[in-house]
C-alpha cells in the first residue's frame, strides 16, 4: 500500500503492531481476572494465569525496546515525546487507554470510516471505559477482599462500585477503605470521567447534529439535490 | 403528500406507525405500572395489565416482523443494521430511546419546526429521561421491594432514588442492594447521564445563543447590515 | 429613547417593570427567609414577613393580569406562549428564573455589554442558582425541620444540602426524608444542574478562548493591527 | 525584547513577577504544609514554617502596593478591575487560580506554543485543580482532625474526600462536619467543578479533534489540496 511509503520505520512497527498488541492486553487483562476472581479453586490455574501475564508482559517489554531503538532517539527524550508508552509498559491495565491509536492505526488502512465522527468518539471513549472499569473493579476487588471493615465483599460489589464511580453518582453505600484501593480509585474517577465526559459530550452533540440534519432535510420542494445537505 | 414518493415501502411503513407504536408503548408501561404498583389489590386488575402488556408486546413483535418482511434483508444483517429495533423489542420499557426517531417521522410531515433546535433537543432528552426513569422505578421498586436488607422500600423511595441516580447526584441513602435492582440501575445511570448531558449541554447551549443573540440585536443605529455581525 | 418605538405596549411594560418585579422578587425571599428562620421569636416578626409576602404576591398577580391584558389573547392561548410567566406567579420562589429574561430586557437599554458573553452566562446563571439555592434550603428546611428521623435539623445543615446537591456531589451525610422535602429536592436537582451545567460549559468555553487569544495575540511582527484580532 | 515596548510599566511588572510569585506561592503552600501535617513533631519547625509563611504573605502584599502604585487608580477601582488580585491576597491558598495568568504572560515570550490548545487547557485547568485540591485537603484536615464525631480523621482520609469531591462523585462515607470545614469544601465544589468542567470539556473536545483529523489525512489520492481542508 503506497500510503506508507512516506512512513518513518516507527510508524510502520506501530501500525503492524498495534492490534497483535491489543489482543496481547486483552489476554493480560482475561489472565488477571483469572488470577484475581479464581482465589479459591486449584493453584495451578493461577500459576498459569500468572506466567501468562508474564509472557505478555515480555512481549510488551520487547515492543518498547524495539520502539525506541526505531526512533532512533535516547531513553529519557523517548520518555518525554512517548510517555503514554511507558506508563502502559508499567502498568499493563491501563493498555485501554491507546484505543485511540489502535483506532487511528486502523483507520489509515481504510478508505472510508464506517460511522457517524460522533458515534466513533462514543464508541472508543466507551469501549476504553469498560475495559479500564473491568480492570479497576479487579484491582479494588484484589484490594479491598481481606480488608478489615472493608464493604466491597463480592466482586459484583466492585463491579457496582465502578459503575457508580465512573458515572460520578458515588452513592457510596461501598466505597473501598484500604489506601491501595483508594488509589485505585482516584485513578478511575480521573481516567472515567474523561472518558464519560468524551461520550456525554459526544452524544450530546450527536442527538444536536441529528435533530438539526432534518431541519436540513425537510424543505420537501427545495432546490438542491437531497444528497448534498448532509 | 408527495413528499413520500421517494421513499422505500420500509420507509413509509415507519412514517405510518411510528406514532401509534408509540402510544402503544405508553399503554404498555400504564399496564406495567398497574401490575407492579397494585401489588395489593383485587388480582383481576393485575391479570389484565399482564394481558395488556403480552397484547402491545404481540404487537411490536408484529410491527418488527413487518419491518424484516419490507427490509428485503436476512436476520442476521437486519440486526445488525437496525440493532436499537431489536432491543426494543425484547425489552419494551426501553422504547423511550426510540423518542428521536419518532421526533425525526413526525417533523417530516410538517413544514416548519415548532421550537428552536436546542429546545427540541431538551424537549425530546427530557421526555426519553422521563419515560426511562419511570419504566427503571417501577423495575427497580419490583425487584428491591421484598428484598432482605433493602433500602428502597415504598415507591416513593424508587423515585426519589432514580432522581438522584439520573442526575448523578447519588446520595446512597437508599440504594439497590439486589443483582438484578443494580443491573437495572446501571443501564440507567448510562442511558440516564448522556440523556441528562444532552438536557444540560443543550440548555447551556441555548442560554449561551441567547445572550449572544441580544449582542446583535442591540445596536439600533449601528452602521453595519445587521446579517453581518453574526 | 426610540429603541421603543417600533415595540408592542407588552414589551414596554415588561421593559418598564422587569427590574422593580426583580426587586420585588427579592423582597418575597427576604419575608420568605424571615418567616422561615425566624421560628423562635416573637410572632409578630413573622407576621409582618407573612404581610409582605402576601403583599408581593398582589404585586406579582397584577404585573400577570396586566400582562395579559395587553397581550391581547385569551388566557389559554397566553398561557401556552407565556407558561413561564404563570409558573412564576404561583411558585414566586422560582423567579429567579426569570433573571435571563431581566438581563436581556436590561441590555436593550445601554449600548455596550459590559462583559464578555461567556462571563455574562456565568454571572447570570450562577446568580440564578445562589436565589433558587437559597429558596430551596429554606423550603427543605421548613419542611424537614421538626419530621421524625430527619438528619437535616439546623439551616446550615440545608445550605450544606443544597450545595452538595447543586454541584451533583451529593455526599449523602444529610439528606431529605419528607415527600415534599424530596419534591423540592428533585426541582432544585434539575434547575440547578442545568444552570450550573451552563456555569460549567461557558466557563470551559472562556477558558478556551483566553487560551486561543493569547495565541493570535502572540506574533509580535504581524501586520495586522492589534485591535483587529479581538 | 521589543514585544515590551508598547506595554505599560504594569504590564512589564507581571511580566517580571508572575514566575517569581508562582514559586512563593508553591513556598508558601509547601510551608503551610509542614505547618498543618506536622502537628506532633517539634515545635520548632512549625514555628520555621509560620515565618515562612508571614514572609510569602509580606511579598505578596508588597507585590500587591507595587501593582496598585503602577495602575495609577485608586485603590476601590482597582479593587474593581483586578478583584482576583485582592481575593488571592486575603486568602494565598487560592493562587492557583493564577496559573492561566502566568501562562499567558510566560507565554508572551516565547513565539510558538509547545503545546495543542486543549492539551494547555487540561494541562493548566488540571494543574490548578490539583493545587487547589491540595491545599483544601490541608485546611480541611485542619478544621476536622479533633472535632468531635468528625469522619476526615487523617489526611489521607482528606486527600480520599477531595478527590471524591472534585469530581463530583462524592461517596460520602468521609465528610466535613464542622462549619468552617463545610465552607472551605463549599468553596473547593464551586472551583473543583468549574477546572474539572474545563479539563473534561477540552478532553472531549480533544478526542473528537483527534478523531476528525485522522479522517482528513486518510483519503492520500483525494484532489482537493491538504491545506484548504481544515
Amino acid at each position: 500500500m503506497d500510503v506508507d511509503e512516506g512512513d518513518t520505520p516507527l510508524d510502520r512497527w506501530e501500525q503492524r503492531v498495534e492490534l497483535p498488541l491489543f489482543y496481547a492486553s486483552l489476554v493480560f487483562l482475561a489472565a488477571y481476572s483469572v488470577r484475581i476472581l479464581a482465589h479459591d479453586v486449584d493453584v495451578v490455574w493461577r500459576e498459569i494465569a500468572l506466567a501468562t501475564m508474564l509472557l505478555m508482559w515480555f512481549v510488551f517489554a520487547a515492543d518498547f525496546a524495539v520502539r525506541l531503538r526505531l526512533s532512533g532517539q535516547r531513553l529519557p527524550r523517548f520518555l518525554r515525546t512517548r510517555w503514554l508508552d511507558a506508563v502502559v509498559l508499567l502498568l499493563p491495565l491501563l493498555r485501554p487507554l491507546r484505543l485511540v491509536k489502535l483506532y487511528t492505526t486502523l483507520q489509515r488502512r481504510r478508505d472510508q470510516p464506517v460511522l457517524d465522527l460522533y458515534v466513533r468518539v462514543i464508541v472508543y471513549a466507551g469501549l476504553s471505559a469498560v475495559l479500564l472499569g473491568w480492570a479497576g473493579a479487579l484491582a479494588v476487588y484484589h484490594q479491598e477482599r481481606t480488608a478489615p471493615g472493608a464493604t466491597i465483599l463480592t466482586f459484583g460489589d466492585a463491579v457496582w462500585w465502578v459503575c457508580a464511580t465512573l458515572t460520578t453518582v458515588g452513592y457510596g453505600d461501598v466505597t473501598p477503605v484500604t489506601a491501595w484501593g483508594r488509589t485505585v480509585a482516584v485513578g478511575l474517577m480521573i481516567c472515567g470521567l474523561a472518558l464519560l465526559g468524551a461520550v456525554t459530550g459526544s452524544f450530546s452533540s450527536w442527538l444536536i447534529q441529528v435533530f438539526a440534519r432534518e431541519d436540513e432535510r425537510r424543505p420537501p420542494g427545495d432546490a438542491r439535490p437531497p444528497g448534498a445537505s448532509s
